[in-house]
C-alpha cells in the first residue's frame, strides 16, 4: 500500500504542471462581483480547512480522482462542525445527506469523486473514522461522499477508485494554495461542453460587516449557456445546451462546497448554501434534468462545534442573526460563480476513455472576448 | 361599489399612458437567452392564461395594487390544474402553499399584493369562488395570494386594499399583451433601489422539442447586484446592495408565476418553479434575509386539469418524462430574468408616501452602457 | 363593537355549562403514557402561555368559533418566539407557515378557526399587530391562522367568523384550565364521526431531565380508525373510517399546538412538532387526502427571543443538544394523544346546518369498555 | 466465491431453525387493524416482489446480515419503478435519497444492513447492475442501501459484511413467505429493548376499492414504549424508553419498505410512505434523535414502469387520483404496525458481542396480558 501510495502521489504531482500556462481568472483581470476575496482567493482563507487530491489516470482510458475537503485540523468526528445540504437538482448521489439535514452536522472529511465511488468513497472514510485515534468506540459514521459523472473521459465502468486514493486524497489534504481544474475529482469532467474540473474562490467581508471569510470549491460536470462574468461566451462560441456543437457531450452535476469561519447554525448555513446554486445559475448552468446539483455548507467557527460525547444537554453559542446573514448570501453567490469559472480557466484539453477529447476553455478566445465586452478590470 | 369599481378602473387606464415613454426591454434590442420568445413574449402566451391589474393610487401616500393571475378561461376550482410552488427564500406571506404542494394542483386565480393585504386577497378570493356559477356546494377554497411589501413608496399601513380591489383584477382579466411596470400588484414596488413592479416574458420551444411555451409573470421587490444580460448595470451606477447609495432603500421580495402549456405533472413543476429562481439570481438577485422569494408554476395542459368532483379513482394522462424537462428549464430561466428586466424597463420614477421618490431605471445610461458591452442586438 | 363583544362574551359563557357533565379523560382514570402532567394537563402548564376562544353559535345553522393561542405574555411581535412548522398532510389553509420555517421564528398569536375564515383571521391579526403599542413602525407581519373544516354541521358559507370574533378570542386570552370540546375553532368539528372540539394536554418531565413542560392544543376534525389508550373503541362502537357508519361524515383535519418551555431552537422545534403527528397517528387518524393535519411548535424560553429590532449581529443562546431531546420527543407523542381523547370526552352531541347531528363519543358505553380492556387507573 | 457462496446459505438455512417455536402475532389470534391480509401477510404479496436474506452469524461475535428486496422480476435499472422517500428521524446513512427524491423512480434492488456497510452495499448493487445483462452501457447506478445500528450485539467495528453478502442476498432473493425475526439484515437488531429483527405484513383492499395489496417490509432497531395493538406491552412489562430497565440498552433506527400494486405516481407514493411512519407510532415508536426511521415506497404497477431509454418525450400513465389514495394509507398504516410487532415475535433472544445478551419478547407473558386485555381474536 505505501508503493502505491507513493506512485499516486507522484501522479497527482505531475498535475500541477498541467495547468501552468493556463491562470486562474483574476489573473487576466476577471474579478467577478463586489466583495473582495480572501488572500488565496481559495476554499482554504478559511482557517483550518484543507483540500487533497487524488488525481487518477492510467493508460487512455482513466481520468478520474478524488478530492477530499477536511473541516478543521482536530478529530472532526469528536468536534463535529455546524452544517447543511441544500439539493439545487437531486440526479445525483451525495450520500449522508439526510443525516446532516436531521442532526445540522457534519463529522467527516468531504469527499468528491466519480459517480461509480461512493461506495468506495464511504468505506474509505469509515475506515479512516474508525482508526482515528479517539475514536476506538465509534460504532456509527455518517460520511458524505459526493460526485459527478466522468463517464465521457474517464473508463467509469472499470471502477478504478480505490480506498486508498481515497485515503491519500484525506492524508494529503493541506492548508495553502489548492489545485485546480484536471486534478482529483475534476480531472474526468466537463462543464458547458469544455473540460471543467476543481475550481475555488473565496470572499473576505468588510471588518464593518464582521470580517468573515466564505469560500467555495466546486466540481464543475454540468452545462447550460456558459456566462463569463456575464459575458455570453457560450453563444459567441456556439456551444451552449440545444446548440448543434453541444449534441454528443455529456452534461452533468455540480459539487458544491461552501465553508465559513462565520457563527452560522445549521438553518442558515442551508440558506447559504442555497446561494451557491444561485451563483451557480449565474454562470449560465440550468441545472438539466441529469444533473447532480448539491451544496455542502458548513461553518469552522469554533465556538460552534458539536463535541460527540457530552454530558451536557445544553450547548451555549453565538450565531449570526438572520438579519445578519446577508452579506454572506452576497459572498455565497458571488465565490461560487467564481470558483466554477475557474475551474474552466484552470482546466486543460483532455482525451481520454473511447478516444474522447474535451477542449478546454479557448482561453485565446475568451481572453479577448471579455476585454471587448468590458469585463476585465483594466 | 360600481361606482368605486368604475373609478378605480379610470385609474387604472391612467397606468398604461405613464409607460408609454419607456419600452420593453426587446425593444432596445436586448434579448435575453437563445431561445424565442412567444408571440406576445408575456406569460398569456400561454394560452388561456389572463391577467388583471388594479392599480390603487390614492393621494400623496398610497401606492399600491392586485394583479390576478387566472390559469384558464373555465371554472378553474371545478377543473384544477396542475402546480407547484418553489420557495426561494421564505420571508413572505404567499397563503395556499402547503394545499398546492400536498395535493399538486392549483384551484383558484392566483393573487398578487401588499404584505399586509393577504387576508384581503384571500376573502375576495373564497368570495369569488363561492359565487362562481358551478361552486354551489363548496365548502373549501384554498385561495393562493402572494404579496411583496410595498411600503417605502406605499403607506401600507392604511390598509386600502379592498376585496373589490381584489375583485376588480379577477375581473378584468384578459388574454393579450400584459401591462407592466407601475401597475397592479408592482404600482409601489422597489427592485435593485430602482421602481421596480410587474414584468413579463416568455419563451416558446422549438417544434422539435415540442414547440410548448413557458410564461412568466413577476412583481420586483427585491435588491441585489443588478445585471442586465450580463452587464454590471448596479456597480457601474453605483447601486448596489451593500453600497453607500442604497443604504435606506427597503429591500424586498419577487413573487414569480410560471405558467406552460407544456404537459407537466406536478412534481416536474416544482423543479420547474425552481428554475425561475435561477433566473433571478442572474439578474443579480441573491435573496436576501428579508426577501420572500416565491414560485408558482402551473400546467395549463387541457389533458392534466384535475375535476373537483369525479366518480372515477384513476386519472390517465399523457406527461413530460424527467428526460423531456430540460428545455422547459432553460425557457424557465430565461423568461423569468428577461421578465424581471422588463418591469425594470418599464417601471416609472414614483414618489410616494414620507415623500419618499424612487427612480426608474435610468435608460438614457443603461441603454448606452448595455450598448458598449455589446449587450444589445445590432 | 363593544356590544357585539359583550353578546359574544355572553355566548361564550354558555359553552362550558354545556360541557360539565362530561368530563376529561383523567377525571375517569384514563392516564396515556408514562410522562407525568403539568398542573394542569393543559398547554397553559407553559408559563406565559394563554388561550381564549370565541364561541360563534348562532341560530341553528351557525357553529363555528376561533381560538387563539398567544406565546408569552408581551409585544409577541417585538419578541418573537422560535417556532417550527411540521406539515402532516397539507390538504389544508395553514397561513404563515413559510415564513416560520424559513426564519424559524414566531411573531404572533396563533389563530384556529373554521376553512373560510382564515382571510379574516389573517386580517384580525394584522389589525392587532399594527395597533399594539410599540408596533407603529411595523410594515410586515406574519399571521399564522390554520383551520380544520367544520362545514357538516356549521353553514361555513355564511361566512360568520368576523375580525371582532378574532380579536376577542386575542383579547379573552389567559393562561389558567382550558375549556376544551365545543368551544372555539372546535365548536362545529368532528372527529372519528363523533363530535370533536378542542382539546388540550400536557407533560413535565422529571426535574433529572430538566423538568421541562410540553403543552399541546388540538383542533379535532379528522378520520380513522378510534384507539382510546390503545383499545379499539371505533371498531368495537362500529364506526371508524371505511365503515358502513361513516359513509356521509365528513372527515377533516387536525390543527395542533405544541408549546414548550425548554430552550429548544428551531431545528429541534420541527423535530418536535413531528412527534404530535405521532401521537394523532396513536389516537388512530391516518390522515386522509382531506385532511390538514399541521403542526406549530414553539418555546416561550425567554433566552431565545429573537427581537424585532437588534443592534447586535450575533445572538448568544443556551439550547439543548440533539441528544437531550428524545424526552421531549415523547412528552410531544403522550400529550398530543391525550389533547385529542380530551377534545372527543369533552365535547357534547351537536346538532347544526341541514339538521345535521354528530353523537358525543358516548361515554357510557366508551368507559365500561376501557375497564374491561384495563385501560383505566384503578 | 461459490464455495463461500455455499456456506452462507448453509448458514442462512439454520436461521429459520430457531424461529420454528415462535409464530407470528396472526398466529396467536392478534389481529391488527380492519382490513384484510394479503395471502401470505407479507409484502411478497406484491406481485413480482422478492426478498432474500444473507445472514451473517460469526463465532461469539459477528451477529448481523443483508436483506435485498426487488421490486419486480425485470431488470429494474431497464425498467424503474415509481418511488419515494419519507424521513421519519434522519439519524440514518440510507443512500439514494435525492435521486429518488428528484426523479421519482428506483432502479436497484432495495439493500438493508448494518450501519457501516452502507458503502459496501452501494459496491455490490453498482456491481451487480453493472454485470446484469442489458446493462452494458451504464454509467450511472442509484443503489438504495439502508441500515440500522446492529453494535450492540454484532461487533459492526469488524466490518464483517462481504459485496458477496450483498450478492447473495439479491440472487437468492424469491417470492412466497419471507423469512422474519433473526435473519437478513435484522440478525442483530434490538426494539424496544426486546430481540428485533425483520418483520412483515400486507393488507389487501376489498375489491369495490380496487383490490390492492400494500405490503411492508421493516427492519426494526428502534425504542419507545411498546404498545401491542393497543396494549400497554412495554409499561406492564416495566421495560421502556426512560424506565430503568432500558438505560443502556442501545436504541436505534427502523427501516419501512413498502411495496404497491396500485397505480401509486411518485408525489402519492411520497404521502404513502408517510403513512408507514404513523404505523410505527402505533407500536409506540417516538423516533428518538438516534434513530434513523426512513420509508421507502414504490409502486410495481406494470403501466408505470419508466423505462431507462426512451425515445419518446412523454409517457401515459393512468394513476389514482389523490382523493382514491385515503385506503392505501390505512393499509401501510396497519401493515407497517404489523410488520413491526411479526418482527418481535418471530425474533429470538440472542446473544453477541460484549457478551450482550437480549432477550426476545417473552410470548410466556405477553399472549396471556393480550388476552387479559381483550386484543387477541378469540
Amino acid at each position: 500500500m505505501r508503493l502505491a501510495l507513493l506512485l499516486l502521489l507522484l501522479g497527482s504531482v505531475a498535475s500541477p504542471a498541467w495547468s501552468q500556462q493556463r491562470q486562474r481568472a483574476r489573473a487576466y483581470g476577471l474579478a467577478i462581483g463586489v466583495l473582495p476575496t480572501g488572500p488565496l482567493n481559495a476554499i482554504t482563507d478559511v482557517e483550518g480547512v484543507r483540500v487533497g487530491h487524488t488525481t487518477v489516470v492510467q493508460g487512455k482510458t482513466v481520468r478520474t480522482g478524488v478530492t477530499a475537503i477536511i473541516p478543521h485540523t482536530g478529530n472532526v468526528f469528536q468536534q463535529k462542525v455546524p452544517a447543511a445540504v441544500y439539493v439545487g437538482n437531486g440526479f445525483g448521489k451525495l450520500a449522508g445527506t439526510t443525516q446532516v439535514q436531521e442532526l445540522g452536522n457534519l463529522e467527516t472529511p468531504i469527499i468528491l469523486t466519480n459517480t461509480l465511488a461512493v461506495g468506495t468513497g464511504l468505506n474509505a472514510v469509515v475506515d479512516y473514522v474508525l482508526r482515528q485515534p479517539g475514536n476506538e468506540q465509534v460504532r456509527s459514521v455518517n460520511a458524505i461522499v459526493g460526485e459527478t459523472n466522468d463517464g465521457y473521459l474517464n473508463d467509469i465502468r472499470s471502477r478504478s477508485i480505490t480506498e486508498q486514493h481515497v485515503r491519500a486524497a484525506i492524508e494529503q489534504a493541506s492548508s495553502g494554495p489548492v489545485a485546480e481544474g484536471n486534478v482529483g475529482a475534476g480531472t474526468g469532467t466537463v462543464c458547458f461542453g469544455f473540460k471543467g474540473g476543481i475550481g475555488t474562490a473565496s470572499r473576505r467581508l468588510p471588518a464593518k460587516l464582521g470580517g468573515y471569510t466564505v469560500g467555495v470549491l466546486v466540481q464543475t460536470n454540468f452545462g447550460g449557456v456558459l456566462q463569463v462574468n456575464g459575458v455570453r461566451v457560450g453563444e459567441t462560441l456556439g456551444q451552449f445546451y440545444l446548440s448543434e456543437q453541444l449534441k454528443d457531450k455529456a452534461d452533468g452535476s455540480c459539487m458544491m462546497v461552501v465553508a465559513t469561519d462565520a457563527p452560522v447554525d445549521a438553518r442558515n448555513l442551508e440558506r447559504l448554501a442555497k446561494r451557491a446554486f444561485m451563483g451557480l445559475a449565474k454562470t449560465g448552468g440550468i441545472a438539466t434534468n441529469g444533473s447532480g446539483d448539491y451544496v455542502l455548507a458548513f461553518s469552522t467557527h469554533t465556538g460552534l462545534r458539536v463535541p460527540y460525547a457530552s454530558a451536557e444537554a445544553t450547548q451555549t453559542a453565538t450565531v449570526l442573526t438572520n438579519d445578519a446573514m446577508s452579506p454572506l448570501f452576497l459572498a455565497a453567490v458571488e465565490a461560487t460563480e467564481e470558483a466554477i469559472i475557474n475551474s474552466l480557466f484552470k482546466a486543460e484539453t483532455t482525451t481520454g476513455t473511447d478516444n474522447h477529447t474535451v477542449e478546454a476553455l479557448p482561453l485565446d478566445k475568451v481572453i479577448p472576448l471579455l476585454k471587448k465586452h468590458h469585463a476585465l478590470k483594466p
